[in-house]
């Protein structure tokens, strides 16, 4: 599939929810340590949405399903430190754009019925406020025009065309690759980031690059953990959430838990397959029309149940939910959206993930939850269940006051060597069901087991 | 060496140049598409020198020698989504801190006299400002107290003291194994990523980080190259430039040239050997007093020497290079000052790089060059002489109109197959004359090509 027409296509969607100019930015690379050291550039995904191509300090102008490019091409000393780079017409040319500009010619198209986004890096969003001569606001508390062409992102972009799918397989393909080879790389006695390189080697290997910062950790329990200095021990698990982005920005976002030693204990399996079992029936479940937080309280009730049967929790799988006792285990939301970004559109807060009217619960169990809106064919959301021993939860006094009857903790204890586990697939929402992106990677832990090698 | 002991002297010998109590603000992780998807945090290097640990938002106050540490700790939240970090006592500990506050103390030690330094990061920087109620100019640019703060940290941060150097030296190690994986795993008929990624795992593997964006190509004219696409062509020399840092800053800097099939062609490797007698030569003339604009134009001089003798270049050396002429092949300064930036410094302008009273030539030959004092014991230096046929160069009429009779273009073009070739070590100033960081990688051509493998 080719970027011009499917770029039209998008605009001209974008053409039918709304109907004044609209202006994105895509961004400048920012500084890491001093200015000419930079970390690498990626722009807006709203600009790449439309624009196809991770151009740097460009500007396209969507008005009446045409597309306008603004950017400047490279000054002879540019090329000679940066080497050839295609004009602006050829740009134009592979984006289908209906005209091309400098970007002094941006003064032109001002004006006050123009909408925009800002965008992440400051110095940019700086020069967007005095070409448009209005302040703006962060985009998720965008008003007027704003907030009137970020609903209408919101409605082409949480549904995904061919070429999105075919870069979201893309991306799907090489990080189902990155995880056999961290699963394959996997010894007791190294450490995590010698795990984390293999796998984001084979990432960057392909050209790609990662769409978030890799977790990679002995200790899953830590839902946001960037450090990767523990060894590995030959009882733990590691649990992996690595996933690839490809050159014009589209994501992956898969977990897997695999055992050091390649066998899982019994109690780790026991746990494993629970987990499991809720990521199976999210999945069997998915389907244009059911409700994504239907799908939560699904796997919540499963991993409830499962609980019940090990003598973790004490009492009816649908009670335990009610009383949110699943989320002392399970205290995230079953997954989101995912596209040009990994939470996809989050820079627009609960714009995307929750429908009109709706927002976000005071229930412990379901106030992380990032996605509360009917499926509809061409979504793709992570299906992403999990279970964790989080001392910050387990032991808050509150929560062992509240739930005492509802745990039993001397069984609990025979479970010390589960502290985390996840299992995370891409799901694309089909017509009659749905289509699992990362399903070449193996879940069930037999499988898992044979891709571990023995230790030496 | 332990952190504290070490830190306490750096501060002493700041209080020995500067007596105005002095903020230092470590700064934030910036978004990358959206703002919980972060780069990976860098902290400022001026942060990092004097509070050793990467903290993010973290405000260190040098006064007197004495160093207070301020920030906040983590809330109950943060810990149960990042997991336990050490308390802000036991940090100032770790560095021996005077004196330890949450951030909301600074507001006790903000006044007319304190001097600071802008950060990178602009919300970081929004900060300062409103909180020292004046407007900070970008690091170059500052005046007054901030300005003399900048000169005292030149001062100190120019001549590495023991604990920098162990750091610069296992980020040189990591360098030189990362580049010895990058010949091991070149073939014909990979890419450029695929060299590039077997680089960049041996650092991630170690938990370190790049430096800066790794150049891997086989376009070696294109200075600033940061495309990773093209293939590998048996008859293609690969130039890599490649560095790692490490957890608290301290960077390498390293750049080979090999050759794709494992043998340079007569013409790679005679144009190499040239280079290598630049490198070589810089190397044995780098000891304290030598200033470093000699080393460049010595390297100048070999070049044109080296090419004379191959017919490429006509005339003397001397009168080649009092007229640029070798610029047209080594159009960059043979190297900078190398620290917690790979550029050390560069944040400030010419404020390192160049001795007072002194600023960039305009000539052709030396503009480039970012250092131009007299060497020190204690400073690390890069040494990166290079020969590149840059078509923005060699075909601009103005050159070749002012080079005609200088340059042997027929027999330049028997050279064809020589696009860019560098040679890069990291380069300790000592008492007596240099030692390098980086000797375990080989330079010699014969060296190279027994470490790439022959064509499968």
């Amino acid at each position: 599939m080719p970027l011009a027409p499917t770029l039209k296509q998008r605009r001209q969607r974008l053409a039918s929810h709304f109907n004044a100019p609209a202006l994105l930015w895509s961004g400048c690379a920012t500084p890491r340590n001093f200015p000419a050291n930079t970390h690498p550039f990626r722009p807006s995904s709203h600009f790449l949405y439309f624009a196809g191509l991770p151009l740097e300090n460009a500007v396209i102008r969507l008005a009446d399903g045409e597309l306008a490019l603004f950017m400047d091409e490279a000054t002879p000393a540019q090329a000679l430190w940066h080497g050839p780079s295609p004009s602006r017409e050829e740009l134009a040319d592979k984006m289908g754009a209906e005209q091309a500009f400098p970007l002094k010619e941006l003064e032109r198209f001002v004006g006050d019925a123009v909408a925009t986004l800002k965008v992440q890096d400051s110095a940019t969003a700086a020069h967007q406020e005095q070409l448009l001569g209005r302040s703006l606001p962060v985009a998720k508390r965008a008003e007027h025009q704003d907030l009137q062409l970020l609903q209408a992102i919101v409605q082409l972009r949480s549904r995904h065309d061919h070429y999105a799918l075919e870069e979201m397989r893309r991306a799907a393909a090489v990080s189902v690759s990155a995880h056999k080879a961290g699963m394959a790389a996997t010894q007791p006695g190294l450490t995590e980031a010698q795990v984390r390189a293999a796998m984001e080697q084979v990432i960057m290997a392909q050209g790609m690059t990662c769409a978030y910062n890799s977790i990679v950790t002995v200790h899953g329990e830590v839902l946001h953990n960037n450090h990767y200095h523990h060894g590995l021990g030959e009882n733990d698990l590691i649990l992996a959430d690595v996933g690839a982005e490809t050159e014009t920005g589209w994501a992956a976002d898969i977990t897997r838990t695999w055992p050091v030693s390649g066998q899982f204990s019994s109690t780790q399996r026991e746990i494993y397959d629970i987990v499991l079992a809720a990521h199976d029936a999210c999945i069997a479940a998915a389907k244009p029309g059911v409700e994504y937080r239907h799908l939560h309280l699904l796997a919540s009730r499963v991993l409830a149940a499962g609980l019940v049967d090990l003598g973790i929790l004490v009492g009816q799988p649908d009670d335990l939910v009610a009383q949110d006792a699943h989320a002392l285990f399970f205290p995230h939301g079953v997954g989101h959206l995912l596209g040009l970004d990994v939470h996809d559109m989050e820079d627009l807060g609960d714009l995307a993930g929750y429908a009109p009217g709706r927002s976000r619960s005071d229930r412990f169990g379901l106030g992380f939850l990032r996605l509360d809106r009917p499926l509809q064919a061409g979504m793709v959301v992570t299906i992403e269940p999990g279970f964790y021993q989080v001392p910050g939860i387990l032991q808050d006094k509150g929560n062992c006051d509240l739930y005492k009857n509802l745990v039993n903790w001397d069984r609990l204890a025979q479970f010390a060597d589960v502290r985390g586990i996840r299992i995370e697939d891409d799901v694309l929402i089909t017509d009659s069901g749905c289509d699992v992106l990362t399903a070449e990677l193996p879940t069930e832990a037999d499988d898992i087991e044979t891709m571990v090698p023995e230790p030496e």
